[in-house]
């Protein structure tokens, strides 16, 4: 029997589950709401139940499971996981909880953390050894990968580039400071600029749809004048962004994950010529990839598998 | 016979060298003027001449030499060294070039990454995994540690701090962008905002003298209106770029090096007061310390032979 890894990629609304041979491929894979009603031992169970599922979907034996990753929405310093205000955890030690319920041993990782490694094991950037990823969705996530592994940064709080500042005396945060770079790359944060914007451009498409979201901007950009001066500003502070991480890491990837990510090319292809014409070694350094995210909302449980492929 | 290690920091003006046991002690060190005209070979032969002279110091044979650690000003991949510019070399197979004339195998780094794995190894934050080095002299440097070891970019081209955006559409920088925090942070960018200053200051104690560097205005801060400004609106500044790197990277400790740092408290103060009181996870992680560099000129070297001690 060849060997197994389980990734299970625990959401505020979904567990994502696979099921991964040791080459990476995903065997099968599943999704159930998530109980957080139902406490750490209940979402366990679940994920556990999840593990037998898919076991028995392709008829192998639990003896055959190497291990289960599992990312989590919050910080992770070994395998206790704090703030995780979605799932309403704080200072869980989750392989020990794990441990009462399984022998099946665990490894626990942020969740954007195994996204990041999930794309860099099985998606955009297979095989790069340092990668940034900035995930562009309800937030700004981002997970760093550094010599393959992942950085959490001390007692895993670091990654937050979401609260790098972007716009010096900016906008105001939650964190206290000013202008940090979420306030201005999330999807929320377009849609905030957009629906601004229509004030003064009545005439825009964006001003004759009951509602719209990114997808929307991104589309018609090259059509509508609003939606392309909102992506042309939207790209911008998306490229002084990665300049910053070009200049102070010079990795070899930047992923660019999320919804927003959907946008493809549009996204990407402004941000790559940014790095090509101002980053620090253009003249004399390789190219550094921008590359949209390849795996999708399958990124975090192949990532979750992937932190038993060290 | 013990093991012995020799770090040798190659700088535009000195060379400077010491010899250290396998414990990390300096048994001995030298410095010389560098040849910059005598070309690569000319100055690995002054390299190898200081290596000899120390070994003979302290009645060594230079069998007893496990290696040799070298820092250079440049972009290093491998042991090839780019766009050393104050040596006038680019692209130079730099351990090629010294098995030509020594058996003694070499190591390379850049040399503000070796004065920061200095202070890891020997220094300030001695015995500490992930640490972040800012070097305020003529320039601002920076110097990763990821894991123990040196991050040094793709290729060696990483680690550029001072190209990263402090002040948003501000002064223009040579790399091309606007605002790079080396244009703020440097001891010539504190000097010349000192000056541009004095005209709306001429009660000054700074208006008297023949000539200030940033010691004098450190030196005054408490007491004079002028310097006191100066350095609350340059460590205000420094902290952005701090608490930056505490969000994105949340290291154990960001060093302070550099001439600048010689102010001591003055520096390191408000800087570890601001990340005390905004870095993002401030209520629940581990502080992370502000700490100013102990080994001064030394740490290079140090740091070089520390290429050894893997």
């Amino acid at each position: 029997m060849n060997k197994l890894f389980v990734g299970i990629d625990i959401g505020g609304t979904a567990i994502k589950a696979g099921l991964l041979s040791d080459k990476g491929e995903v065997l099968c894979n599943d999704r159930i709401p998530t109980r957080t009603e139902a406490g750490v031992q209940g979402i366990l169970m679940d994920c556990l139940g999840l593990c037998h599922s898919m076991l028995s979907s392709v008829g192998a034996e639990q003896s055959a499971v190497v291990g289960i990753g599992m990312g989590v929405p919050g910080m992770v310093d070994g395998s206790v996981v704090t703030e995780a205000t979605n799932l309403g955890w704080d200072k869980v030690e989750l392989a020990a909880e794990f441990a009462k319920i399984s022998s099946i041993p665990l490894r626990v990782a942020n969740d954007a953390d195994a996204a990041a490694l999930g794309e860099v094991r099985c998606g955009a950037a297979r095989g790069m050894k340092n990668v940034f990823m900035l995930t562009l969705g309800t937030g700004l996530g981002s997970g760093i990968i550094i010599n393959g592994s992942i950085y959490p940064g001390n007692h895993g709080f670091g990654g937050e580039m979401g609260h790098v500042v972007l716009v010096s005396g900016g906008r105001k945060c939650c964190c206290g400071r000013r202008g940090c770079a979420e306030l201005y790359l999330s999807a929320p944060a377009l849609i905030r600029d957009a629906k601004a914007a229509l004030r003064r451009h009545p005439e825009s498409v964006l001003a004759g749809l009951q509602g719209f979201g990114t997808k929307e901007i991104f589309e018609s950009s090259d059509t509508d004048e609003l939606c392309g001066e909102l992506v042309k500003r939207y790209t911008r502070r998306l490229s002084e962004l990665c300049l910053n991480i070009a200049n102070a890491f010079r990795p070899e990837a930047i992923i660019l994950g999320g919804g927003i990510s959907l946008a493809g090319e549009k996204l990407t292809a402004p941000v790559q010529r940014a790095l090509d014409e101002e980053s620090l070694a253009r003249c004399f350094a390789p190219r550094i990839d921008v590359l949209p995210a390849m795996l999708g909302n399958s990124a975090g449980f192949i990532g979750a598998a992937g932190l038993w492929w060290e």
